[in-house]
């Protein structure tokens, strides 16, 4: 193993960009001083398209739960009633936070691996007729799985006046979300995933209707206070200390992002979930998500006749590359390939070329050659 | 193609590690304080082993070049007759520097690709019996050849006085060079190659025989003049202001060589040799060089059926991979890649999975994942 050398291909945090650690180096400046402003004034236009929202996004000092916590406290209070659609552990957080919060929680579970139905959701909300909000994750870190949350949104909108509330962690960035179209009322990213930071920063764009709600609400919030945070920021501020470097390397990215040009990112992350699954397909093992309910960010594998885990172990220990395990009950049955931000189809026949060599140590015999050919041929076909 | 992703496979410059481009960011110190004499104190043990000396190797602020002329001029008058053996543009560069000094330059020429026999340079010195030099490549970086030093320089000693004076440029740090045992009288090299800097630093290793020849070389010289080097550096000084900055690198890269341990370098460098040709060897590439002159830090190809230049273009446009083409007469014939200093068998890997797609994509049909598979064989063979 090449000391200083490691691949991270868990589903965030992701690798960094050269130029993004470096736009991170720069000194401090005063947060209150005029160049903050001014980095806040760049940052706000340049953000909306990434959410496909007209919309300020706020941007909040803290991990991707403090953004899920800031959406749940924001726009119901204690005795409400709310939908939180649980395809994997991090639905299952939201419905941590809405109970921990005194709030009435319907949980609609799906099998873990799946997406959910829309049509199942009407049902629920039929059977449900007071509930406030639908809490529901985009791209489900814990699986792989790409949640359908253009039609979840037609089927609520339809059936009730909840606000729909979309946990956009491992996917906004990556895949094309059109929050405004969509009419996604609260939708949350984290730092680290297809946004090629490092983690620290929370994401929160809030529609007309949410903002409605927000300001009626009474439940006490301090930092959390989505009015406070869009207040300032219309004024090219923040209420509280901004996470100064991460939004200097913010900048860098939606930088990187523009150059390479919107519509061609979410292409790569297409291409990079089409090579993944074909080379694990061709290698025979197999895939946790159906080609129909699969992320562009982030791929599971359900191997049969091995151990996930021993294989995660050889690859770490001989080439420092890290994949995810499984979480919760899925826990040493599957493993995960992140795939989203600073990664380019090299960057995956890279891991899977390793990944055949890993398999083959832990006595799993595959044709050498064999993942990666199929992932070479997606790149050839253009297949994205 | 990602932005501000680039792949760079020349055989020098080459990728720096994250840790040393972190240390080469330190803030300037007074190049004449106690910080820079312990940053040379400590300098100056850990880079004896890797020229395989008890000697204390001399830093040099200048390119690799400047090491070569350094060893022209210190060592040899003009007038002197020296001997050059060129197997390619940098043996023709080490006779140019004779030659623009006045040395009565024999040129010992051999086919380029081919290493040279050291028997042949025995004929030559019975020819010219005054020879005062005889200057040699260690790795013909042109080429991709390794030149046997260790035999050359026994023949030397048992038919002339010669010094031995070595280019050890794209070698010293991948290849393992013992230059007190194999009697090197002077060995150069450059920091951008497999020593992990940027370029601008040049190293030059001075035997106890070399000493006194250059103690009594009358020739004027100021900057290149090795004494001053060695005198200032045996108080832990410069004669002249050091390239603060690459020494900080330096530092950091040789730590790195002491963790991954010298001999495991080395291996590591076999390694990807090994895996570099099975790969086009396995895609029915010509390679330029035998299997027995092969140098473990750069490989050619000299293809029969496509054009070299068509497929980095390709490389490079598509996936900011550079590799590099052929020099002089070799222009437009060869492609070369470098696999020295900081590269992983992940980074041969993706290299050649990248060169199977681009050779498609130019209309050079080769089976995807054969090149591949035969340098994960390589791997799962330990083969190095």
């Amino acid at each position: 193993m090449l000391p200083d050398q490691q691949f991270l291909r868990i589903p965030g945090p992701t690798p960094i960009p050269p130029s993004v650690q470096h736009a991170m180096s720069q000194p401090m400046i005063g947060h209150r001083d005029q160049e903050t402003k001014d980095l806040l004034h760049s940052i706000k236009p340049k953000l909306k398209p990434v959410f496909g929202t007209n919309q300020d996004v706020l941007m909040i000092a803290g991990s991707g739960t403090a953004g899920l916590e800031t959406a749940v406290t924001n726009a119901v209070q204690p005795g409400d009633e709310v939908m939180v659609i649980v395809t994997g552990a991090f639905g299952d957080r939201f419905a941590q936070i809405c109970t921990e919060h005194d709030i009435s929680t319907h949980r609609y579970d799906v099998e873990w691996g799946e997406a959910v139905a829309p049509q199942a959701i009407e049902e629920h909300l039929k059977k449900h007729p007071h509930i406030k909000a639908v809490f529901a994750t985009l791209c489900e870190t814990s699986t792989g799985v790409l949640n359908p949350v253009k039609e979840l949104s037609r089927v609520i909108r339809w059936h009730s006046d909840a606000l729909f509330i979309v946990d956009g962690v491992s996917a906004v960035g990556g895949v094309d979300v059109k929050m405004d179209e969509w009419e996604i009322d609260i939708l949350i990213t984290g730092s680290q995933k297809a946004m090629m930071l490092p983690p620290g920063l929370t994401f929160a764009a809030v529609s007309e209707r949410a903002w409605e709600v927000i300001e009626n609400n009474n439940r006490p919030s301090f930092y959390f206070d989505l009015a406070k945070h869009r207040n300032q920021l219309d004024n090219d501020s923040t209420p509280f200390t901004p996470a100064l470097s991460l939004l200097f390397g913010l900048s860098q990215a939606l930088e990187l992002i523009e150059q390479e040009g919107l519509e061609a990112v979410f292409s790569r992350h297409r291409q990079l979930m089409n090579m993944t699954r074909a080379a694990f397909k061709a290698l025979g093992i197999p895939l946790l998500t159906s080609d129909k309910d699969a992320s562009t960010t982030v791929t599971a594998m359900k191997p049969d006749d091995f151990d996930p885990d021993a294989l995660r172990k050889v690859l770490k220990n001989e080439f420092n590359l890290t994949v995810a395990g499984g979480q919760k009950h899925l826990k040493g049955s599957i493993f995960r390939i992140g795939h989203m931000g600073y990664c380019s189809p090299a960057d995956i026949l890279q891991t899977i070329s390793m990944i055949e060599v890993a398999l083959n140590k832990i006595g799993k015999s595959v044709e050498l050659g064999k993942g990666i050919s199929a992932a070479q041929e997606i790149m050839l076909s253009g297949g994205s």
